[in-house]
């Protein structure tokens, strides 16, 4: 199995390498990472710029490629380009932080795997809940066992987003398989002056809503102490919709 | 009312002053723009630079802002420190080039409408079928009516994406309400060289597939010769695999 690997914390971040040396157990790992962190930055490429490619050495050994690019550059780069055959999986992670609710709209880490999901790989994502300094081997380990049961009957057309609870292991309660929730960032932004004058902004004030959520949602189920599995597809229609809204249409324009 | 404009081409792109300029016969237009083009940026926010804001002059008079950021963040500073009062519909556009089909996912046009329905605004994405030297008066002149239209009876929860032939007026058939389809691009890498012997590539080999699309998906409807309306949300999940997928990892994991 050839897995590729990349994230969204850059190619230096310890999640990636935590899950690196779990997977390097069961596959050929090809890490291609963007080469500076590229949190929120949801589903963008890069068109209008060159990639430009570095390979990356630990400890004396090739590591992997290292991309002035966003995630989802990342997978296009790594599977066209960068591997030496077919892919059979991409895996996006270990981020620092969930990536549950609205903020899965943000997430590169998410958009990572739903790009893999557009070139027809199975895909998944895989984020802690914690953004302190946090201990990524039971995540790491979580995913080397989820990547088997998954490789054996691969899970065709949807991208896997997974999320694991920052607790010791004999704290978490099991696995479940949820929906993408509504909980999302209460946002607010610092006005400030620079030295000539000029105003600038920063995004601040992110704050998770403790919204009343229904239990099957990824960010209520985490909470309570489950790793969550969301299958996540690349279709935004809100299908129930269509039959009222065209029917008010065609009565008002045409 | 009160509308937030903004788009991903940029303040100075031909269909935003053709938007503002049909608009401002029905409303209060606040434009609020990226810098530069931030086409493919997707849903990409700006969390760890600040947002530089410029006022720009058009013709002596005050035309909105200029902002380093991405359609998103046009959307949450306008909505949260630059406009005067409330919101009452963030319109984004006019885009030059379709937003159908898979790519819907890359596309900062749409991202900023479903930014506009992450904080409760009634929004809209509008977007001309032409990458040349297009003619926006068209779909200016439609947005206009389309507008007054639900701003009669605001449709909630949904970003409405709007996508206009560039045909003449009388060889558009009409106005339907469709799915986001499957088309998408497909892609290929430029590998170069540079002067200092830097491997790096460009993203290139964009071309739309024609799939055997459904008749009443956007795409397809679109190069039929139809204005597109697809209504959008945030969630991603793919409702239908929860249960198969649950029932697959309780047997194996648990």
């Amino acid at each position: 199995m050839r897995i590729l690997l990349t994230n969204d914390d850059g190619i230096y971040a310890k999640g990636l390498a935590a899950l690196y040396t779990s997977l390097s157990a069961i596959a050929e790992c090809l890490v291609v990472a963007p080469e500076v962190e590229q949190s929120a930055v949801g589903h963008a490429i890069t068109i209008s710029r060159p990639l430009m490619v570095r390979e990356v050495r630990k400890n004396g050994y090739f590591f992997g490629y290292a991309v002035t690019g966003t995630p989802a550059d990342c997978v296009k780069l790594g599977v066209k380009e960068l591997s030496n055959g077919p892919v059979d999986l991409v895996v996006s992670g270990i981020n620092r932080g969930a990536n549950v609710g609205i903020n899965v709209i943000y997430s590169g880490t998410v958009s990572a795997a739903t790009e893999g999901l557009i070139l027809g790989i199975p895909s998944l994502a895989i984020s802690l809940d914690s953004h302190r300094e946090a201990d990524f081997t039971f995540a790491a380990e979580f995913a080397k066992r989820f990547i088997q049961m998954i490789a054996k009957r691969p899970v065709a057309g949807v991208a896997l987003n997974v999320n694991v609870p920052a607790l010791p292991a004999e704290e978490i309660k099991g696995v479940v398989v949820v929906k993408q929730g509504r909980a999302r960032l209460v946002e607010s932004f610092e006005r400030r002056v620079d030295p000539r004058e000029h105003v600038y902004y920063w995004l601040a004030g992110e704050t998770l809503v403790a919204e009343d959520e229904a239990w099957d949602s990824d960010a209520s189920a985490l909470k309570r102490g489950y790793i969550t599995v969301t299958p996540l597809h690349c279709d935004l229609t809100r299908h129930d919709m269509i039959e009222e809204l065209g029917k008010r249409i065609s009565d008002v324009l045409l």
